[in-house]
């Protein structure tokens, strides 16, 4: 098939510290491209891709250091190059939320877009109600309650081509807690810190602190950050996320807000690390409980969890992660999808209920 | 004439404090109405306004006490609602920048768009290029700068409707020096403060805070404030700004930054109060030197003109207030502009070269 991949521009593709979904669409663009499909990347500039890429804007907008700068305009100027060249593509699979709807009316038959935000905003139900045309795809079901209306046509979990590590075992040392990804409120790293403490191991904390969030971390976090065992490194990069995970015995992940997917989640599970999660937003969904790892309510509950991830297999969470979190699987599900749409008559369901 | 009038939905219409877009749409569209036009107002619920109002939102965006919204899609859901309806109208008159284009491109050649923000931004260009269909305004020459090769119809000052004072005479007392609008690097207040102090006049500052400026108002501004005879007396509404203009022997404009029209400079002008602003932006193109204002070089040039300023002819401000910049010869300009584009044959020149 010949599928366009349309990235968001604000971080580089994938991106080279923190960032989602422009992650997730380097990880897909490249796994169609090794299932043989014809793929063009609609992204910044400097895009490192498998696919034939289309540069929409000379940096993405968060790396660009001019303050005088339009992202709706960016964006709209990205949409507008891809309409002119439209039809040279069987399949548009578009990861910018909804400002495309308006371009792309007369062709939302051939459209996949993949919602990679929380949907409980409160200007969005009716904007998907409006532009119920557009094909949606969740990224995991929980993510949908807010918009139970909209126009479903899948839940495609998020998925990483990530090498195992050379050996999968547990740390020789008995390991400490990782948390990784941003502090922020809802990210609870006041929550991970009190878990460490109590089950009186160290944690590492690999995160970046966004300007949003910096009054938070000087307020909240630093003061925690000098008791005895927790030790903060600031944000890493991939490279680095392999030892990083595998020598930890369990990853903490006690968020606190309607997470829709929670990629280090399954970043941890690609190291064979078991992750301890919350009940929040897509999390009992990701986490195979008492498998690839628990899904708390408490603290109590967390540092029982972490006495039994001394123990966790390994191995099994690994194989877990490829079968279910794989770019590889991913592709191969949107594969399907942009079969169901491109051949409709083939199905025995009306495409719109599908769910 | 059957006109849309499509406000931004951040502030109300009238905004009750600070906010100009929304302020020169409630005006324009009550001028339209009184000329006899039947005037359709696409805004936020609440607006006060003489024409129907089709209510687009419950409350406008920065009122919402709710975090949990989209500005994108909340103007995506107006201007849904719009092209519903767009046949019932012969002109339809954007104040949304450039979010409209994807979905009015059918309908381009009876739509007028005008730009109130500063254009000098890295996207933007192209973007006006892709649509190039839309015929702009500008508010002031200046504002085109950045934008040579777009599609630009006219430039139409801003216009209010303001009532002069029960009586325009200079200030008995001489007068104090006033700042009105919003503290921030490129409004200058410390400039403002530096002439008050140079010329030996108080100062009074009416100026709103924003979150965002409030780390340069806490370091920069506020020590400034001890100094004699500076009073900062926070943000005032539109029934408050007679007496304060009223009061003043002139208002300080000393903006370090290419302002497109500085709604300020005529609100002081309503009230026969000469301006004293730097020449940036469209500041050599509202103030006629001499007469409403100084457009000044210096801290030196501002402080000659407060002596100027003392024996200025604040009738004749008011009538050059009353002719250049009321809202109803602003309603005049666009009259003629809508009649133009509905009948284009009566046009020596094309259309789209009309500067």
């Amino acid at each position: 098939m010949k599928i366009a991949q349309i990235s968001p521009l604000y971080e580089a593709v994938p991106p080279s510290l923190y960032g989602g979904t422009e992650r997730v669409v380097a990880h897909l663009t490249d796994a169609l491209t090794q299932l043989g499909h014809e793929v063009t990347l609609f992204a910044a500039a400097g895009a490192r891709t498998r696919a034939v890429l289309v540069a929409c804007r000379d940096q993405p907008l968060r790396l660009d250091p001019n303050p005088l700068k339009s992202d709706l305009a960016a964006h709209l100027n990205m949409l507008h190059m891809l309409r002119e060249r439209q039809d040279e593509f069987d399949i548009l699979h578009f990861h910018t939320d909804l400002i495309h709807f308006p371009l792309f009316e007369s062709v939302a038959a051939r459209t996949v877009t993949t919602l990679h935000g929380r949907l409980d905003l409160k200007d969005l139900g009716e904007t998907y109600r409006r532009w119920r045309q557009f094909a949606l795809v969740s990224i995991s079901q929980h993510q949908r309650h807010p918009l139970p209306f909209a126009n479903w046509l899948a839940t495609v979990p998020h998925g990483l081509d990530i090498a195992a590590p050379t050996r999968i075992e547990a740390p020789a040392d008995g390991g400490y807690l990782a948390f990784l990804g941003r502090i922020s409120p809802e990210k609870r790293p006041d929550r991970a810190i009190a878990i460490a403490r109590k089950a009186g191991l160290p944690l590492k904390i690999a995160a970046k602190v966004d300007a949003a969030d910096r009054h938070y971390y000087e307020t909240e976090i630093r003061p925690l950050l000098r008791q005895p065992g927790i030790e903060f490194i600031g944000e890493i990069g991939d490279a680095d996320k392999t030892a990083f995970l595998a020598g930890a015995r369990a990853l903490l992940f006690p968020i606190d807000w309607p997470e829709p997917f929670g990629l280090v989640m399954i970043e941890a599970m690609a190291r064979g690390t078991p992750v301890i999660a919350w009940r929040c937003g897509s999390v009992p969904e990701v986490i195979d409980h008492g498998i690839t790892g628990w899904v708390v309510d408490s603290e109590d509950d967390a540092v029982r969890a972490i006495e039994q991830a001394a123990s966790a297999d390994r191995v099994r969470i690994r194989d877990v992660f490829e079968r279910r979190f794989s770019a590889r699987s991913m592709a191969q599900r949107y594969e399907s999808l942009y079969r169901r749409l491109l051949a409709p008559t083939e199905q025995t369901e009306p495409l719109l209920q599908v769910g």
